[in-house]
């Protein structure tokens, strides 16, 4: 990205190992996530930076300290870096590892190649070559998923549990798919926009509620016993959505904030007194990444329906104007 | 409290069964709590209303649909009325039950005698008629002491964990004793007031850490490998504390958030990249009163060294005072 608004797809040289611990991947999909148009709508300042952080691919070079990973393996990566080894990854939070480290700062993987540091902590290989189909549902592990996942996780979604959904975007409907796949009885989906309410329904809503802001959470408690949702993931990021997002959570339940929050001011007092539990933040996708790459190559789940525009690497300038204009929920770009 | 730092002794009319579910009970001890200071200072409206929501006492009367309280039981109630037997309740959250009712705002318990509505849902009948020396450590499991222990179950306290407690007051201390309880490995107890150090140090604390503010936070990760703690129990309410809180918190772990925070505001992006988990606000001590009633019987804790001054009821007046220039960490108030 040059600057603000003006993608381009340029030959760079090739990366190269530098540590011993890094793979080379070829990469065979990639994706535009909803982060990437903070720099393209100048949210975020953009110099001639590279992009992307969705990844899946086939390694062609390992270092020499590199063991679980092999030359020709099919990998699905976190879109952080992570050694899985530190005391914070050992307990569950790669994203927030000791070497944690942004593949969307730094390396960028809307690109042909893209070498991978700590890849034995950030990388996982699938059981095999996958089938062509397969690939759109295991590059959404590498965020999408991963992060609507970890914010049902956050959310303590689970048997007998009422899980309401914030935000209908990629990232929400992955929420109401790991929702049903926890077991949640009932999973209200927060959506006014027809395709995205049947997205829900096919992933596993069983209400749709198309209202906003308190009229949101009034919808909510009017189908909680007047308590509201036990479970609620919040996939905005917007001041609205986490005041309905509170607002929506029973006393006691837990709130899981996945949505990047960058203008969101909570007050001190409000949460103290809702009595809720708040959890969230950059998905430790690298957690999930082994159960979620055999449920997709199980069939158990098909997350690689939330991507509704599919392109090649080359055309990806095509690929942020549609995701900015809203003619695309999610962009999967081939290479 | 007639006005802000007015507080009179008065004859009022004796409380009177109102509801089949009431009891009335006649107050062996009552307490000020620090929140007792915020109209005391003006910070809160005060217009000739009745104090006090910390009780001990003997059960005089009871309404016709009480079933676990008889007349002649010494109780322990909670701060804030609850039935006991709704949804929330049944969750834990006794606090934010579907008939929640501060004692402070109606009932008032700095008094000889008080209604207490629900009183089945609400007090917790003693194994017998205590002893004198339990009627402190008695009443302070009916606040500072079940709030203490909340913080410290919200904050995951617990074996092999190491927590850190964010305010010396009585709730702090009652932290550290409820992390030292639930198994906690280290206990850091912030504070640079050296009576309450030796205090916090009788309970529990292994390490005292006096820095405040950023330094604070940077004093308790070198102490955790760089870390952060694993539990944090935040027991003050001001933005500083908070922040501090929220500092020395390691992610992945937990805040448990005690200290009421009117005037604390919380930037959603900071919560969000901290990747901590946050819970709290009023404690649901009813959940806790069993178990902190039978610890208190039986020896094993004594949480009634937090009270540094005892006065009679009509002696409220120079309670207030002793508190408000903090010459008195806890007020008793005998009746």
């Amino acid at each position: 990205m040059h600057t603000a608004g003006d993608v381009r797809v340029e030959q760079r040289p090739d990366p190269v190992i530098v540590e011993p611990t890094d793979a080379i991947i070829r990469v065979t999909a990639t994706c535009i996530c909803g982060s990437d148009l903070w720099p393209y709508r100048g949210v975020e300042p953009a110099d001639h930076q590279v992009m992307g952080h969705e990844y899946v691919g086939v390694v062609e070079e390992v270092g020499d300290r590199v063991q679980t990973i092999e030359v020709g393996d099919f990998v699905v990566g976190s879109f952080v870096i992570s050694d899985n080894t530190c005391e914070i990854c050992r307990s569950g939070y790669q994203s927030k590892c000791v070497h944690a480290e942004f593949v969307a700062q730094t390396i960028g993987t809307q690109a042909e190649r893209a070498r991978i540091p700590h890849a034995d902590g950030t990388l996982v290989a699938t059981p095999g070559q996958p089938a062509p189909e397969l690939i759109p549902s295991l590059l959404a592990a590498s965020d999408v998923l991963g992060t609507g996942w970890f914010g049902a996780v956050a959310a303590e979604a689970g048997p007998g549990k009422t899980v309401a959904v914030v935000g209908d975007g990629a990232v929400g409907l992955m929420g109401v798919l790991a929702a049903k796949q926890l077991g949640a009885e009932r999973i209200i989906a927060m959506s006014r926009h027809p395709e995205r309410q049947k997205l829900a329904r096919y992933y596993g809503a069983t209400d749709i509620v198309e209202q906003r802001g308190a009229d949101g959470v009034a919808k909510i408690k009017e189908l909680t016993n007047g308590l509201g949702a036990h479970s609620v993931i919040e996939a905005v990021g917007t001041q609205e959505a986490t005041q309905q997002a509170i607002g929506a959570t029973r006393p006691g339940g837990h709130l899981g904030m996945v949505g990047v929050n960058y203008d969101v001011t909570l007050r001190g007092i409000q949460l103290f007194f809702s009595g809720i539990h708040l959890h969230g933040g950059p998905a430790p996708v690298r957690r999930f990444l082994p159960e979620l790459i055999q449920l997709v190559w199980d069939g158990a789940i098909d997350p690689g329906r939330v991507f509704d525009l599919t392109l090649p690497l080359e055309d990806a300038a095509r690929g942020y104007e549609a995701m900015d204009e809203r003619r695309a929920t999610k962009v999967l770009l081939t290479v």
